[in-house]
């Protein structure tokens, strides 16, 4: 997969997430600010996060303006289109499941690229894949997304992230494998929540909880 | 703008902002190590992350033994100190805008002098701002102080990144110059709070919420 | 002391921060996998902060597939065992304690290997101690234990960094002194838990406050 389209991929995953960052502050009553900060931290943080364990340089988001495009853009559609649609947490779900899709194949694919191993490889997309999330929810002083027991999050995370790298050593990844890879975490972290698969709890035995509001 | 006057606004800085980090654990309950620690991540943290992102070594917090006397003294003064002032917020807010006035002046001339281009220098001196006091209110278990939607926390940051980035270009950053920058953002950041002047809220035609306690 | 005691210290220390996140994971009503990624979080981000800090490529826990093998243990051994034991918190600050003693020892061990001066040192392996532990409790969305103004957290660890700092400048560090020493912050952060010992208020003359669920 050539880098520009890695990129664009890792700009439209950016995006997405950060659309889920201004849809949370608008949610929690931000300014517009707060919406482009908290934006960009979700579009971001796992992209920084990821970049400095890999110890190469200066993170992407603060060398390449690029990345700050879809941030800025992530706040103004909010701005201008969210009291149009419903203000429960469908859409930052969806938004927040399209970057995560993206960001597994992207972030699995750099640390590919600069030479990890792949179980490394893995871990590390998975990372920069959640990472973002977490930053997005910890920081809105709730429990994070990722911990719902309800429904799945980050084993669609992982499947693509494996999908991906197994696509990489055989030579077939390409903007086809790679964008319907993307989907397919999409489609599995949407279904899980639609039809409310989960894993078991953390002791066997025990029951649900319902501790999430969205 | 020479290095020493540089390093001592930028242990000014973190001084500043390791009396908000203390202030906020007496308010919290927390004990005089847990006063330490709190001051300690508030006034070393944004330098931190600038540093780990800059990718330049060992930061200068763990490098610099200097850079725990601030922490060191703020724990002591809130410790002897602070049973003679109000309790509120004011204090805190008074001692975190001087933190945030002056490190958005040394985070950007770092990121400068390392090299970086003007839109990421300013988005590191931005980051290395605002990054110890959103670790301080995450770690507080609070919502940032910078989304509070009823004053200006990061527009005042990002117009000093920004003055200070002209002033570098022009060659006209002085002792005088840089701490006139550092006034300027304390002042708005305060009037900001006093006046209630704020950005508009996240989504077009929302009310404010009252969300904050400080 | 050789490389591989060290790998097996910091290996176990991994193990016990792990189950200490997996407990808490097990009480906040997470499923198995936020357990294990809880238990990651917080076997592994002290590490990874610490080897991020040191500017020493790619952090451990990411080159190392063998260090994801405790956080996996430590989910295994909850989700079977769990129930069988109290549910309260008692074993998880046993645990933490345990990772504590070790991460203290270890990550000091680390950063005087790296070079750093002595009170860099302590600083680092504090951090690294601390570290993880304060990202379980962020995370899960809980003033960290740390913060907990009725026992000692940090003055063991910092007592145990000393200790480390001195025993390997004195060229008395080996697996006995090193185990000792671990066994020495373990014993001092549980006595002061069970006998109430505890540092003075951040503010000289204020009370105690009751803040803290476990």
């Amino acid at each position: 997969m050539p880098f520009d389209i890695s990129l664009a991929l890792d700009l439209l995953g950016t995006f997405f997430f950060a659309v889920s960052g201004c849809l949370l502050a608008a949610r929690k009553g931000f300014d517009i600010i707060g919406s482009l900060l908290l934006g960009s931290l979700v579009g971001l943080g796992g992209g920084v996060a990821r970049d400095v364990i890999l110890d190469a340089g200066v993170p992407a988001a603060f060398s390449q303006p690029l990345y700050l495009m879809p941030p800025l853009l992530a706040t103004v559609l909010v701005f201008f289109l969210f009291q149009h649609v419903e203000r429960g947490g469908n859409l930052l779900r969806m938004f927040d499941a399209g970057g995560l899709g993206l960001f597994c194949i992207t972030g699995t694919l750099k640390a590919l690229g600069a030479g990890l191993n792949p179980v490394a490889a893995v871990l590390l997309g998975v990372t920069t894949a959640i990472g973002g999330g977490v930053l997005r929810d910890i920081t809105a002083n709730e429990v994070p997304q990722l911990f719902n027991s309800r429904d799945l999050y980050a084993i669609p995370c992982f499947l693509g992230a494996i999908l991906t790298t197994v696509l990489w050593y055989s030579g077939a990844m390409n903007l086809v494998t790679g964008i319907a890879t993307a989907v397919a975490v999409f489609a599995l972290r949407m279904l899980s929540h639609r039809y409310s698969w989960h894993a078991p709890m953390a002791v066997r035995g025990w029951k649900h909880r319902r501790a999430f509001r969205n």
